[in-house]
């Protein structure tokens, strides 16, 4: 329904001066186009136009695509998330390029186009994602965020000022008097055409520091004075160390004269401490754009966030504040803070999850719980990855998922947690998936076997299995990447409980992260060269456009991968999962073979990067007696070896090979 | 005037919540500052009030400070550019700071404060200046700037959309009510109550792509097709080398295949195209937000500038566009264009000094020599730096300094000019100064000694004596830069003919570039620590702020030197040159001596900067048979060596030596 007004509202200009990279341009793209190295100049119009229509005739009428996949089908599983492929994409810097083909990226240029990345661009890249076979989208926040003690040009999608808004740099100008509202939708129901579900992010914990919300409900924030705040910090705990506390160590935190002092900078919120002068100021300023206003008349703002673990060394997170989902203070704080002592945070009230309140802030509760059902309502979307889930109360976090799932029974939620170990937990919880920490070991070949063949094997919720994530340095650009780029994305995408996850930008060998937040430092940010219009920058806090142009090759090797995991995604989820015995073994031939009562594969990686190493796989040993036809895959097609019950392989250094068994007749 | 009503508009907070730098905060300063580190907390009402109070005090109430100061004292003499000391501002970095005092910079913060530079800020920075003796203001352009096209966060100062209007963001938000342009006229007022003369950049060759101008008066402009715009480059023309044509190679280059191509991507401006329908879209748009209408409309755009040499390594200058100074082409033209060719920016066009065409574009330099008279009459500057003045036909460039001149003789004009070969021929133009090229040469030690004792002493007009600009690598980040950020300064201070300059961030041995266009190459973009939150950011395109903090000791040595040179400066100035006579030299003895009837001074600078020296200065051969006192310049004070002949000096590597030499009697 969108999408058709979409098409409708596009007119072609008759001009090609609308430059998009070669990747972008479907093969079957009949429209005019001017090449030029790795880029194509189109007529936007025409270009939008044929694409959208091309994903119009893929539609059916009678169904409603702004619903979840799951409820089109009236389907209640989530299994789906079980071995699916996702591409993670942070729209602004996915689907942003220079428009004009020349000089240097614009936000929005001289000839009208808007160069961050669109919903209507994003629409058009869905071809390109298709031929990775993928079965979601992962979308980082689009909610408004704010711009409000930015870290860079921008402000973080992370600091998200308006829980219920679509932000406006997602509105494409050939749109001209569309809602991004409406462009959102279009983006939803086109994957759905597509057979694509969408999943975005959901931040339920944290606010912007001017989130829309203050000015109906002030008492939902944490207050301090303003001359404070530059001295505002995590108060330092000089008899712990680095941990997230327990219950006696937190009430012994509480004597502490730093965390006296931290107390006392807090202030009830302006609401409270002078209600008439309140509603005077909520009167006269503007719905949005307020917070400085306030801050001059009340001498009063939102405190920045900070880590719920003591003595940690990241700075305050100064772009966010926490949400206050207690009336009172935590438990822990029984008989330890003044009866006048305003609403403050501290480590304890952080991480809700282990130190409540006794009376939830039911309003805001309900709030938050009512914020999944809109999207759902109004988009579609089809699950979300929930931000610091970790530190929410267990029964806030328990009422999101159920009014998210009295709608749509097969909403997924997939968990912030990197530790395995906590993965039952969040199963028992209701969560479908976990992060994992697959990003960090696989890289790792020391790490790599443990991971594979222990970890990922005996894990309670299916992981992401990411070479790379939106948080974390970009595979080609860690050491050995040459080899790791393409070893590491094959071990994701045979990897038991693995979600295969393409992190945007990965496909065309991106080695500039779009944020520093794990596994990597300061110097992280500096990864291309010096000329390149982009080194320093990072796609969370600035404009960052990928280097389309130098990714063919590596867009061809995930296209082939993908497509070799989806031929065999049933056998690897609900095949028998077999570890593979070879004749010798020294913890760096990392494998896995899955199993169906007609075929088997197997897959092998040589972990040593420096020497090729000579195996033989047992069969037997393997999956018991079997006699089946055995080929080996090789440069893009099948080879068959015959039928052997040992597997004679030799495997180069950080290299990869599979194996897939015919069964002549089940094992006995 | 606008002073005193600046004071008045400024009210107390109450609050020490504005962070500057220790630096800024005068010595005499009796109001509250909580100190913090090198950071002081003030009262921003307090603190510029009582800034400008102190300003206020020197004044004079019979003296209109909006008129250059040779106006107010009535001379007409321009002498006192030689030998005076100026330092070289953009107030958008130079008085750039983050106000909160935590976090990241923020153009505009929460609480209300503008980080980025403004016109208030510098003139509190004006205490501090005048400690180095400053003679002279050299603002870089603080003229509206374009955002089209731009390089960075922020448009490039050097791309001015209104040649008549200030840029908004040099206005202070603490002055409410405030127009920038009064705020302006402020800071030339305090200024010149202090003494110190304000000269800014003027740049009549270009404007930017969206210049305002071009709703008036489209012909005075270069128009290309839109579609064109991603191939259009300077033409390559393979048979000549990298250089300034000559007259028959201009004709011969009207014959190649990539100039005729080249010259059809011009068109008529969108007026003499049809003018009725630029009569309807005038009145359609915007006043200065209109490019994107008239690209849309007209399918045109002003073409982008380039340099006047032929393959030139340079790219398009993507953000500006050349004025129109002809009616008609070139006279290299003649016979080889299409009687129908629109106007168009060629190498000979550009070079409108050597290159001319034979009707002026009376009423465009009318115009242009109507900003200067503007800005005397409206602000009361002293003086410019005349941008690309050697593009411009000599009879423009006349023009531009009659009007100048007619309203104030002493107005100063400074020449872009490297080359000191050109120094004769800028001063017959009427320029009383040259940039000159010290800022290349004495950062090179085996340069220096040339440009020292040959270059520097043959001059026909005073250069700049720099040891960095806004162009060039800072001198602290040069190779060997913890020794030449001392010894090139000194150089500066006692060069003949220099004049002594000090570019913002010196003072504080800043590191990071404003600029590459000089000296500099990709790599100059990252001189900070990768945690820094600059680190890539150059002043000209991006938010910047001078890492005020570490600067204690450079400030203080520029100080002392600044001092020091003013003491000795009419000696410099009017005093007899001589070169020194060593008991041997070696070239690496840089050297110079100023002598009166009374008094001498000697300056000595070892450019070995790996082994010490020792030299015997003769004093006969340097200036004759001299009986005097010598005195040694010390750790800050003078040092009596008796009455010698020969003075015997052992000099660190890479240090000076100073002496000054009391006459008993007349050399005879």
């Amino acid at each position: 329904m969108y999408l058709t007004e979409m098409r409708e509202s596009l007119r072609p200009s008759e001009k090609l001066n609308y430059c998009v990279p070669l990747l972008w341009v479907p093969d079957w793209y009949d429209g005019s186009v001017k090449v030029s190295g790795g880029k194509a100049f189109v007529d936007p119009g025409e270009f939008f136009g044929k694409i959208i229509e091309w994903i119009l005739a893929r539609s059916d009428k009678s169904i409603d695509y702004n619903q979840s996949i799951c409820l089109q089908r009236n389907e209640i599983s989530r299994d789906w998330i079980k071995g699916a492929t996702i591409y993670g994409a942070l729209i602004r810097s996915t689907a942003a390029y220079n428009h004009k083909g020349f000089g240097r990226f614009e936000q929005d240029d001289v000839l009208g186009y808007r160069e961050s990345g669109t919903f209507l661009k994003m629409i058009a890249l869905l071809p390109f994602l298709k031929k990775f076979r993928i079965d979601a989208l992962y979308l980082l926040p689009v909610t408004r965020s704010s711009n409000v003690f930015k870290k860079g040009e921008l402000g973080s999608p992370y600091a998200v000022k308006d829980f219920m808004k679509i932000d406006d740099i997602y509105h494409d100008p050939l749109l001209d008097d569309w809602k991004v509202e409406d462009e959102f939708a279009a983006l939803v129901e086109a994957s759905h055409i597509l057979g694509i579900r969408v999943l975005t992010d959901f931040i339920p914990r944290t606010a912007a520091r001017d989130s829309n919300l203050i000015l109906q409900h002030p008492e939902w924030f944490y207050w301090i004075r303003v001359e404070d705040l530059y001295e505002y910090a995590p108060p330092r705990i000089d008899d712990l160390e680095f941990k997230i506390p327990e219950y006696h160590e937190m009430r012994a935190i509480y004597n502490y004269p730093s965390v006296i002092k931290h107390l006392k900078r807090f202030e009830f919120d302006p609401k409270t401490s002078d209600q008439r002068r309140w509603n005077e100021f909520v009167k006269k300023v503007n719905d949005s754009d307020f917070i400085s206003d306030l801050v001059r008349f009340f001498g009063l703002i939102t405190a920045p966030g900070f880590s719920d673990w003591i003595n940690d060394p990241q700075p305050t997170w100064d772009d966010i504040t926490f949400l206050r989902l207690y009336e009172d203070h935590p438990v822990t704080s029984a008989g330890k803070v003044q009866p006048n002592q305003p609403p403050y945070i501290l480590f304890d009230v952080i991480k809700a999850s282990k130190f409540p309140g006794e009376r939830p802030n039911i309003e805001l509760w309900n709030y938050i719980s009512s914020i999944l059902p809109e999207y759902q309502k109004r988009y579609g979307i089809d699950g979300v990855r929930l931000d610091m889930g970790h530190a929410l109360p267990a029964d806030l976090e328990h009422l999101i998922m159920k009014e998210a799932r009295d709608i749509d029974p097969g909403f997924v939620f997939i968990a912030e947690e990197f530790d395995f170990s906590r993965a039952e937990h969040a199963k028992k919880a209701g969560y479908d998936a976990i992060i994992g920490n697959s990003w960090w070991m696989l890289p790792r070949p020391e790490k790599a076997y443990e991971f594979y063949q222990n970890i990922a094997t005996s894990t309670a919720l299916p992981f992401i299995a990411a070479a790379e994530t939106a948080d974390t340095p970009r595979i080609a650009s860690r050491k050995n990447g040459e080899i790791l780029r393409y070893l590491v994305p094959y071990m994701c995408a045979f990897a038991p409980s693995g979600i295969f996850f393409i992190n945007s930008g990965q496909e065309v060998a991106e080695r500039q992260p779009m944020n520093l937040g794990l596994d990597n430092s300061f110097q992280g940010r500096f990864m291309l060269n010096a000329e390149d219009e982009f080194q320093g920058k990072l796609a969370f806090f600035d404009h960052y456009a990928l280097h389309w142009e130098d990714g063919q090759d590596m867009a061809r090797f995930l296209r082939d991968l993908s497509h070799l995991r989806s031929q065999y995604r049933s056998l690897i989820c609900n095949g028998t999962y077999r570890p593979v015995y070879f004749d010798w073994q020294d913890g760096k031939t990392a494998n896995a073979s899955f199993w169906s009562e007609q075929e088997g594969i197997i897959f092998v990686a040589n972990l040593d990067l420096d020497s090729s190493r000579r195996v033989k796989i047992e069969l037997d040993k393997t999956i018991g007696k079997v006699e089946g036809i055995v080929r080996r895959f090789c440069s893009g097609s099948w080879e068959t070896l015959g039928l052997l019950e040992v597997i004679d392989v030799e495997i180069e250094p950080g290299a990869t090979a599979l194996f897939h068994i015919t069964r002549l007749e089940a094992s006995s």
